[in-house]
């Protein structure tokens, strides 16, 4: 048996499910995981499911399903559960998100395939070399800034890239970049938004006196730390903590915050809807 | 338009989706909410379907869906969402989770019909009064025990209940009502099982110096303690903490996870598989 | 023997715990518990030691520490355990707050007498009889704001009140009130703060997305939202829970860190640093 | 100025804070930070300060603070900050949790030094020759148990080792050598104990179907399991999370529970009374 992901969102109209759920027993298929959802504001319905059939044919597979559903004109996507979505992870001088992606997927619990690294910084490259992924430094001044983003859509591009993920990467990516991949960049962001935007937020937080601090993974738009929010989480801290001790605290949060998005994100497990996301977790 | 909960349960074969989506349409349902579950284990496939159809007549839509079903032999409820189900309170002393159980049915936050509240004491009784909740005193001693169940069945039957809450009713119920309620008892323990099973586990906590203390709700079954859980909670507590200060801890997890357990209940949203529970949350 | 809970708060040097603790050894005392802290940044010592001695005579006990600590200029408070502190509640249309704190009170879990209950509407009559409160109501318009200000202040000097609980009280109390009682309101914000300061910030939650919200108890200053944070918390939620939802689910947050923050303050556990607090907890 | 950490253990008699402070301030002693606690079952006084003074000569402190305290009979250490404690890390198949604590203290978050890691596998051995630690392979089978012990004492005399840290180790330690390092080997125990004692706890885990799984760190004893808690934490599964998910979940929660039990220990913030730990946290 072979086994697909497909993905679907549409107008919710009755009959959505039977249509489906018919396409599927059409081509012998047998669900194995179902989520659907459907939005109350926007009436958008999102629709997740797992299945196996003894077919390898996913042309096949896709045929049916876009015939069937195509009244529905819905944004589909159909994929082979092994063939990976493929990242390309950006760092600054910061390793620890990047370290504990690494780490994961080498270790079978992130499924994704990490084609490239890139960073402004050279810190990282010893931890790609030891991973065995390929590490491209692009120093990024205001002057060149231009140029590194020629040579980063260059790179995704040659290394076919599905998804981007932010792992503390500091730079600002253009919005033109920003929205040519719409939906498609992940960013840990060191505070849990929308409290302590912008620059410093743990010594932001150490200012306010806040007996949590947090982390928020979430997509990348033009407006800063304002897309749309796949996972966040929090811990306690006491008054004795110092910006220091926040930073700290605050490694933690972010990388498996981090690794959380990124594992839902690689298992398709993650809708958008306006500015707000639908997570079909576990 | 009316809404109707559907649950289903039976052994997962291909193309069950289908044919309950199928059914739905042919009643003109409209699915406002679905979750489905595969176990791994036993391949029992569960089902809950909330929907809505133009017709009130419930019995249309049972026989509908019983006919199409029919050849999965699966156990199958629908009921009209706004016909709550019915659930009885027994309570000894503590009043706690009783109170809590209370506060949000009167709140509007428990979708169910309080019916009737049995106590072994008789200190509850103000609290039930001014809820106006009928509350009867059954005192238990090891010579009325039979009698107190005898007078117990016959409430149950009286107020037609489907469920009953143990908040923290501190006797044991015979193997014989266990039996005849299966799946139908909900109790809180107030530690985290298996942890500390049987009586006094804020004292035994205390005593093994664990850094977290919990509460348990489950179904209760004629192996004490051991019942199916339905949620669980914990709460950090300090080495300063002594037994009392566990005790009131406690009894803040104690009355949330009842209430919550109660609420998924309430709601159709706990199936049963083996001696796991499958929880349809939101 | 007799219980006596001290305060004290001044710049840190050398010697302050040997002056201290020879003060208590001088006048039969024995530490039953010490905390103490001293702020980096702004070089404050602060401590609360709860002890007992066999004299009852807090006078004796007063003018020795004061006597000892002098040199330090300390901001120094002693008193009996025994001898409870003064609350006022205000509260406006939404009970839970209220209810929650009315029955730890009630079952022994709040150290403190609530002297009144204030309300500017007259929903919650009936709560405050019930556990013997005197209620009173004071409507608030924009006409009659300072005159019911003026009748505030009557009440908390005729019931002699130490500090005032807003459980989930609508209305902006005077700058000049805010003043005058400064580091003695304990509020309760309905939001994750510095997160959707202002106005249904449940509904803002909603809009953002966010994947947790919750709850923050403050002291109030004339910084709407931005008084010193004394405790906090958070609880999931998923993408499926609406507005309506996340006011439910936040009730349980907001009465839980509301109770503990009163717990905190009545018990002498909170200092304050700056717009930062030291919590003293166990 | 140089930084002093003490820890004093004795029964509580009036006076002992003022001797302590005396002492402190006899040798131009300033403190940091300090901790005490009484326990109200045992009558055992703990405290744990930091100081700083001008003076480096320790012995010149440690005659001060013994001669002074020396009526109270106490257990007490004095220490250097900067002199670190030295630890022995044992680790079988699994790298997870010794990774975790390698790359924390590579990244300053763990103030001891790892002066050798043994294992009964070969598999980490890369993994320490990156972080440049010593690796032992010191194989263990029924007929070399009592060998392999000696070889690992013979390198805890070699590395002057403080304490020993159990990363994952499958085998169990003779009862002469749990005696002997009473109080200095830090277990972590996949469970959250003292649910699911003993092998394969996840698997225990599911087929008990709890909502909630965790980890414990933990002092070794001879019983199994049965030592003193130092720390434990807990993370939500849904019941469609199967064994190998709650491996992969606990992983997490084990290595986050023994990075901050090791650090407890390596900062001398935690105190042993009876079957309990006292924990001096920030």
């Amino acid at each position: 048996m072979v086994n697909y992901i497909v993905t679907l969102q549409c107008v919710d109209v009755p009959g959505i499910v039977r249509t489906s759920s018919a396409a599927l027993v059409a081509i012998g298929g047998n669900i194995l995981e179902n989520d659907q959802f459907t939005d109350p504001v926007t009436g958008q319905f999102c629709m997740r499911t797992r299945f196996e059939t003894a077919t390898g044919d996913i042309e096949a597979v896709r045929s049916q399903l876009e015939g069937d559903l195509a009244f529905l004109s819905p944004k589909l996507a159909i994929r082979l559960e092994d063939s990976r979505r493929r990242a390309l992870i950006m760092v600054s001088a910061l390793d620890h998100c990047l370290a504990e992606l690494l780490y994961r997927h080498d270790h079978g619990e992130l499924p994704l395939d990490i084609a490239a690294i890139v960073s402004n910084h050279p810190d990282c490259a010893p931890l790609a070399e030891r991973y065995e992924i390929p590490f491209f430094e692009i120093p990024v001044t205001a002057d060149t800034k231009k140029d590194a983003e020629t040579e980063l859509r260059s790179l995704l591009e040659v290394f076919d890239v599905d998804f981007v993920i932010l792992a503390r990467y500091m730079q600002v990516l253009s919005p033109e970049l920003c929205s040519d991949l719409s939906g498609r960049i992940v960013n840990i962001h060191h505070s849990f938004l929308p409290g302590f935007k912008g620059s410093r937020p743990y010594h932001q937080a150490y200012e306010r006196g806040v007996k949590l601090i947090g982390a928020t993974a979430h997509f990348v738009t033009n407006d800063l730390d304002d897309g749309p929010i796949i996972d966040q989480d929090v811990v306690r801290v006491s008054h004795a903590r110092v910006p220091k001790d926040l930073i700290s605290l605050g490694r933690d949060v972010e990388r498996s915050v981090l690794a959380r998005a990124v594992k839902l994100v690689a298992e398709d497990r993650v809708a958008l809807v306006g500015n707000r996301t639908v997570i079909f977790s576990q």
